[in-house]
């Protein structure tokens, strides 16, 4: 885990590198650069590096493609954070893009790094498979997966939401770029359909017990620790999982997801242990 | 012109559906279409269909890249118009996007329609082809091309500019983009490198001769003809090539620039008369 986070880190900050003195638009580039390397799990891409890796390719080939998935769940903090949307002003401990760059720069930084993260998957070494997979990526984040979960989001605030409609946010919001990832990962490495298949259904299980765990950890975590406001879904009177099933259910939810996930792994030949264990380490993390 | 731009509502109109009934994510789908398929010129797409065929492709290949440089163009004007950065109610003689649907929907449409540029470019036939395609759309959309000139336009407000921060403001923010149409069209017929080279300076020219010819509408132009606010640059203190040369001066730019654009097309053999007519056209457009 550590090495894949390390490797990710060093390819963020080449792909991104500081601007040239003098350059006329350094600013938005240092807001970019702000964002994207704040830390963070880097789970998305982790995943991506992860599956090339059990499909049989060198994961090390697969970091265009995972360093493309971070850009995109970067951009989508940073908008989701302005203020006509969730309006934070606290991500990963540090006061959000808005608050350091102002509102206008943060929304260009936000789409330089939309922008940034398909010029980076194009540059895998093989461009037809690269196309393959940004192309996944691209139908994944928008307007019928990631930007169609958030637009379901702002649609149900302040509303009830029933289960299925949470479900279809949820699969928006979280599962899509999860799944993105996943499966981009396979791509790297040439894999077939069956694969793919199974790789969404462990990013479907891994990214249900995320986001359940997600909503858990609003209520019960601690906000020092995440780096985040806690209680901000009450605050804005958001139904979530643990209000619509209450704490236990919630968390025999996780564990379910989390089962599914795991079987998932069945379909592959390769080493899956890893995979495994990132599946529950992220089913019982703290933050 | 008219059956390429005919061909292109068609072919958006296509891309870009009406939601399903009862799609839970269905306003953020409207909120594209709104914007999309609110007529302007289409300038860059046309451009991309043209220097297909004038390369000695078909032009109707060139379509899927054709949509794409229109949908990032729509994105751009969306997100421009937003209360955090210009602050636009009109566009197009309607009300701006997020007049008509909010701030939040209109930053995710916005979102929604880069990233569908990028799955409608990666449609294109030849996957390495549309790669290499998709990938010129991203740099000079992204931060070292149009956002960084939007950058650079936040960066000068209310200061004073000189003529050459306008000409690299207006490089990413105007040029950028019809390079990119321009460029792309080309690489749909597989042109080579000094043909890639010629419509790079057709694109600086007839790219530059709109800007200046822009900031003259702005001063001279007519709010209703137009369809958006005039004096606007003037109302938020913003330097322009009217205000910087006077309008005489600014006005042989114009000239300048369109005679390299006619200058740039005699690289190529194919019959260039519609690319030469429509530089012409566009320095001396009344809306």
């Amino acid at each position: 885990m550590d090495n894949y986070r390390r490797a990710v880190e060093a390819a963020l900050e080449k792909l991104l590198p500081p601007p040239p003195k003098g350059d006329p638009a350094a600013v938005v580039a240092e807001a970019m650069r702000y964002s994207l390397l704040a830390g963070g799990k880097r789970v998305r891409p982790v995943l991506t590096l992860a599956f090339c890796q059990l499909c049989g390719g060198s994961w090390r080939d697969a970091m265009p493609l995972a360093c493309a998935v971070e850009m995109v769940h970067t951009y989508s903090l940073i908008h989701d954070d302005l203020p006509c949307m969730d309006d934070d002003d606290l991500r990963r401990g540090r006061p959000t893009c808005h608050k350091v760059y102002g509102e206008a720069m943060a929304l260009l930084a936000g789409d330089g790094l939309l922008t940034l993260a398909f010029d980076t998957a194009l540059c895998f070494y093989d461009p037809a498979r690269g196309a393959g997979a940004a192309r996944t990526l691209a139908r994944l984040a928008g307007y019928r997966g990631m930007v169609g979960g958030q637009c379901v989001d702002l649609s149900t605030q302040g509303k009830a939401a029933d289960l299925s409609l949470l479900q279809t946010m949820d699969q928006g919001k979280t599962v899509a770029l999860i799944e993105a990832a996943c499966r981009m990962g396979c791509m790297a490495a040439s894999a077939d359909r069956e694969a793919l298949s199974a790789a969404s259904r462990y990013a479907q299980g891994v990214g249900m017990a995320f986001q359940i765990r997600d909503d858990l950890l609003d209520v019960l975590g601690d906000a020092h620790k995440l780096g985040k406001n806690t209680g901000m879904d009450a605050a804005r009177d958001k139904t979530n999982y643990v209000s619509l099933l209450g704490l236990e259910a919630a968390q025999q939810q996780v564990d379910a997801y989390t089962q599914q996930a795991v079987e998932a792994l069945e379909a592959f030949e390769g080493d899956s242990r890893f995979l495994r264990e990132f599946a529950l380490s992220l089913a019982g993390r703290e933050a």
